[in-house]
This record gives structure tokens, C-alpha cells and sequence, in this order.
């Protein structure tokens, strides 16, 4: 790993995300106890009270800057995972995790201080950019290689003519390419039957 | 990553899931537009007036199939990538992840189209099988080292004779099987004095 | 991956969370049948009534437990593999995953059976250490690398004597550490024009 300088600009940028949320977390727990909005009796209780377990609007709002954390930033932690090991350009990768990074930390920003409306929204959709970029390049490297294992199973086997002495048999697959990436798995033997 | 074939037929599905979810996202999003129904005053005061801030039950079913997918597919990107690791057969992993991928799919439309009752909890657990499945090979190939590594702090150090001349000191490990697939980390070095 | 007794230590008990998780969703599911409780009206149509489709305290419960451990558990299971593969020490780094793994599980008893109140936000508290402990040592370790991967564009050629014969042009990076532990990019040729 720590010779993979993408994978560690991806780690920072990641992390310090995770830590973002963990601060939105913090948030919401000062929120809940200055305004006295506890989701269980039981802290309720400790607080002042069963009356005190009770919705309010500004818990809510950190809730939901929360979740929307949750439906984003976690799987930009798994998309940029898989993007760095497909061995990127640094620069182009770094450029992808800093618009997500800052793009999500504006939308944070502008959901608990309640900015004017466009604003969340566009960080939204700006930070939304770099992961169907990095969903595509995904798909488009991997795609081959799913597809490939299928038509392997539709190999068929033949026998070839070996060094004028013999026949061999060889598995035929359908796909041309097949031994230039991915090693050979333990089905592709290749047995000789010399006569 | 490029050698392994198991990982890559893990990333092309996650990614397929990946982007489901973000097209869950959208619908939601179009949905709250259509039917008028905002989440947050700024949004519904951009969009016709604060009297649009409310809840609406199609909105609430966007919602909740995102929810289950994150309580699910998060999960499963975890798993996925441990099992790949594990060097599983191809043909086997590919059919859990396939498996996971339809399941997710079709509790998706079954969510969103409101189809009829049993549709969406059996694809629901249609696609916890695999799940299950990684996690009890997961949890049969880890635990071993796991307990090991507790074990490893019991170490004893003994003194053998060293070809008939002196005495060497060595680490005892509680497990036979030291060696045999982890390296010696740094605590377990050999030393040897000669008297 | 079998080399890395860290990170089989971290598969272990991160397997163990993600199963904990799917007892707390089927754990929602049975009292969502014994509460006659449904979140949708298909559900709620096959299971005696439309009446059905209602909310219930108990449920409630249940899903916030798992909401908070996709708040909590998601990020260990990001920052635990980055962690990992920082090649931490094992001993220390099993004493971070087993505290979160044993905080969290005090975490989900104590929501699910609604013990008195310090100890749900005392097993959060705890669980959040080693988290808090793994991002702070992700941060350190990468953010050299990340803001050396911005000073390299800024990098300048210079020309320096070469074996009193000629001059060398050669890439003059901003950080002095460049060379240790990154592997050369395709950027920093080094150029050598005798004269």
C-alpha cells in the first residue's frame, strides 16, 4: 500500500470525510441536549424527563445531513477503492477525490446552517460528478473480464495436431484474449494424449 | 488487482449496485418534485412555498428501499471484498455475487412498483444467502489466525541445546502451526547464545 | 491477504459486526410480526389488514439500533482495512478492533433491551476510541504523500555538473523526501544531455 500513491491520497481524503461525519455526529448528540429532544425514554429520563423524548426540527435536519452522508460518502469509499487499484493517473485521481471532498463538505455545511436553496443541491451534484466517473471507468475496466468468465465455462475442448507425432487436446475457449491479463485458473489445463 | 479475476467480477457487480442506488437517489429526488414534498423549508420555498415542506407516502417508499439497500449492498462490499481475497473458486463466487446482484434488483422494483407481498421479501432473502455464505467462510479462514495471534502472547522462552555445543534460546508458541502460513512477526525472533 | 495477520485479525471481527447487523435486521423483522407493525401496505394487506401498516414503538427502537450501527460500523470497516495495511503492530492493533468490536455489542444490548442510561452512550463513546485512534494514524501516514502529490507539480528542472564533463538536467522536487518510499512516477525522468 505505501507504494501506491493514489490509493494514499485516496485514504486521506477518505478519512478525513469519515471524520467529517463523525463531527455531524457530535453535532447532532450538542443539539439533542440543548434542545432537550432525546429519541428514547431512557435518555430521556437521565435528561429531565419523559416529556423530553420528543422529535425537534434541528435534530432532524443533522439527521438528515447524516443519512445523506451515509448514501454518498460511503460508497465513494468503495468506488475509490477499486478506482485507485485500476491504476489511474494521479493527478486525474487526486482531482476526483478533492471535487468529492469538497463538494461534500459544502453540502454539509449548507444543510446544518441552512443555507439559501440552490447551494446544497449543487454541491450535491458536483460531489455526485467524480463517482459515476469513477462507477463508469469501474464498469468499462471490469466489464471484460465478468464477461470473459462466463464464456469460460462455454469452453470446448479440441484435439490439434501435436509436432506431427501425436493429437493434444486443448481447450478452446471463446474468447481471444484470454491468457493475456488473467492468470490461467486451475480448470485451463491442458492435457496431452500422445498415440 | 488486475491479476485477480475473482476481485474484478466483486468490483464490475458492486459497481452495478453502486449505481443503483444512485438511481434510487434520483427517483427519490424526482419524486419530491412531482409530489411536491420537501424535506427542508429552504428547498420548499425555492419550489412553491413553505406548505410544501412535508411528507409524502411515495416519497417515504423511495426512502425506505434506500434505506434497506444501504443496510444491505454496504455490507455485502464489504464481505465481497474479504471473500475475493480468500481465493475462492471463480465459478463459485461469481454465482454469490450474481446471486446478490438480482436479488438486490429485483427488492428494488418490487419496492419502488409496490408489487405483491411475498415478491420483495423473498428477493430480500434470496440475496442474505450469499451474504451468509461469505461470512461463514470468512469467519471459518480468519479465526484461526485470530486466536492465534491471542495465543502468541503466551509465548514461553525455553533453552535447547544447539549442536551439542551450546544452548539456544527460543520462543515457544502455544500453536503448532506457527509458521506455517504467517510470517514471524517482529516479536519472534530467535536468539542464540553461545556459552 | 494471507500474509497479513492484521488484516485477517480485522476481517474477524468486522465479520463478526456485519453478522451482529443482520441479527439486528432479522431481530426487526420478528418484532415487526409479533407487533403487527408494517412499514408497507403490502405487508400489512398480507398480514391481517391495512390497519397494520403503523408504527410501533419497539420497531422504532430496533431501527435506530441499526441505524446507528451503519453510522458507526461503516466507517470501522474503512478505516480498519486502511489501518491494516498500514502495518501497524498486531497486538496493538487487535486491542483497537476488540475494544470496538465488544463496545459496539454492549452498544446494540443495551438499545435493544433499554438498559438505563449511561451505558448505551458509554459503549458508543468507548467504541468511538480506537476509530478516532485509527483515523488520527491514517491522517499522519498520508498526508505527506497527498500534499507532496500537489508540491510535485509545482516541481522545477535544473541543470547540474555531471562528472566535470557536462551538465545533467534533472527534476528538483519541492520535498526533500521524494524518493524514499514512492517509487519514481512517470513524470520524474531524469534527463542527461552531455555537451
Amino acid at each position: 500500500m505505501l507504494q501506491n500513491e493514489v490509493l494514499l491520497c485516496f485514504a486521506f481524503y477518505s478519512t478525513v470525510l469519515i471524520v467529517k461525519m463523525f463531527v455531524v455526529a457530535i453535532i447532532t448528540g450538542q443539539v439533542r441536549l440543548r434542545k432537550k429532544a432525546f429519541a428514547n425514554p431512557e435518555d430521556a429520563l437521565r435528561n429531565g424527563g419523559l416529556q423530553f423524548c420528543r422529535q425537534d426540527p434541528a435534530v432532524e435536519r443533522c439527521r438528515r445531513a447524516h443519512r445523506n452522508d451515509m448514501e454518498n460518502i460511503f460508497p465513494f469509499l468503495f468506488l475509490g477503492a477499486i478506482y485507485s487499484l485500476l491504476d489511474p493517473s494521479p493527478a486525474v485521481a487526486r482531482m476526483h477525490f478533492l471535487i468529492f471532498c469538497l463538494g461534500r463538505i459544502v453540502h454539509t455545511v449548507a444543510y446544518l446552517l441552512q443555507l439559501r436553496a440552490p447551494t446544497r443541491s449543487l454541491a450535491y451534484s458536483l460531489a455526485q460528478l467524480p463517482c459515476f466517473s469513477m462507477a463508469l471507468q469501474i464498469l468499462l475496466a471490469t466489464t471484460p473480464y465478468c464477461a470473459r468468465g462466463w464464456s469460460r465455462q462455454q469452453q470446448h475442448t479440441v484435439e490439434l495436431p501435436y509436432r506431427g507425432e501425436g493429437r493434444r487436446k486443448v481447450l478452446l475457449s471463446l474468447c481471444p484474449e484470454d491468457n493475456t491479463r488473467v492468470p490461467p485458473g486451475p480448470k485451463e489445463e491442458t492435457r496431452m494424449d500422445r498415440e
